[in-house]
């Protein structure tokens, strides 16, 4: 399946039940935000090791698998919404990441490297 | 491009760097949120005929974009590292709310329907 | 009652259940933005005119003083852990701010006045 | 100082500048939401024994502070625009926590106690 027909289906599922009346750019990206935070206080007392474990728990696995399923539903309408290509806004991202963090410079650091990861 | 496809770039970008040690699902987790967070003050004050026509504004537009890709980014960073299928999850999703929001209850009513959408 | 007496029944409380442990401050961090997230979630779906009358719905009004309370809680912890003065800090800020926001240039406009809220 | 003047401070602050028209409900949740995730973002990539010496380097507890007393801010404007008594929902909060978690059942568990704080 690809992103587009899963974005198709969730843009369907929404107008099926009449609720692109509530799904404004401005909501779509607060529910975007509110269910990133649910997904956050999965981790939020969990001690290092524990969070590498988290898939093992049952019922945390479910969790885990809806609140990252939710946040990519939300993604995927505030896309379809705004007119988004939301895979070649991510492929532009990492060319550009690619030239502002090159491997020689950034290898091992966090410190200045808080975009796509270091 | 397929999700995966690109999942696959964004470990192989992570591990060139070396900056598979700060990619813990809690730091990842907190780096997705905090990328919500970006996307959200993009949004929050402006009036809602603002919001629609975000992308009309060149500027704001490409910030859209980036914040999306990185909110993308960093979701697909933690699906790798605790082995969830995204796809496969969020199609359970929709399954699963295709059950609980039958169409011709949820229709227009975002009253208590905070999943997915309405 | 002060700010700091509110503090210091929370740093009881928490001293109390051995909850010292879990209240490192990237854990309070995310507890926050949990928090907030919950916060936020209240208020998505609400059209403008909803959310000025939230509070006239009891069990909803309730919600929100639960939420803010949540939020107020685990930013005195994170202050405690960390040795912030919040008072002075917001004080602080304010005086920052007023150089920073003129009145006569900052009236109206929430253009590029994005902190402390234009 | 109080919570309430510092309060009344920020009600001041805003209204010099014409910003009430941007402080909605919805809009101040989104902002202290975004600051919660600035705060959060600080964090996200130390490890816990960086996190807890953060306040040594002046930068960073620059940015921790400013950080802290932005959402204050937020907190305490929205509490104004909704007419809500923090201190006294805060303390309301605690007594109702001090029955749901009671010492002996709530001690060193953070496991179903992921309200202010274990």
């Amino acid at each position: 399946m690809t992103l587009s027909s899963v974005q198709h289906a969730l843009t369907h599922f929404a107008a099926e039940r009449d609720w692109e009346q509530f799904h404004t750019p401005k909501n779509l990206a607060m529910a975007l935000a509110g269910e990133s935070g649910e997904l956050l206080q999965i981790f939020q007392w969990l001690r290092p090791e524990q969070c590498v474990q988290v898939m093992q728990d049952d019922e945390r696995a479910v969790q885990v698998r809806e609140e990252m399923a939710d946040v990519l539903a939300y993604l995927l309408r505030l896309a379809d919404v705004l007119g988004v290509d939301l895979e070649q806004a991510l492929a532009e991202k990492i060319e550009k990441n690619r030239r502002k963090y090159p491997v020689h410079l950034a290898r091992g650091k966090a410190d200045k490297y808080t975009e796509l990861g270091g």
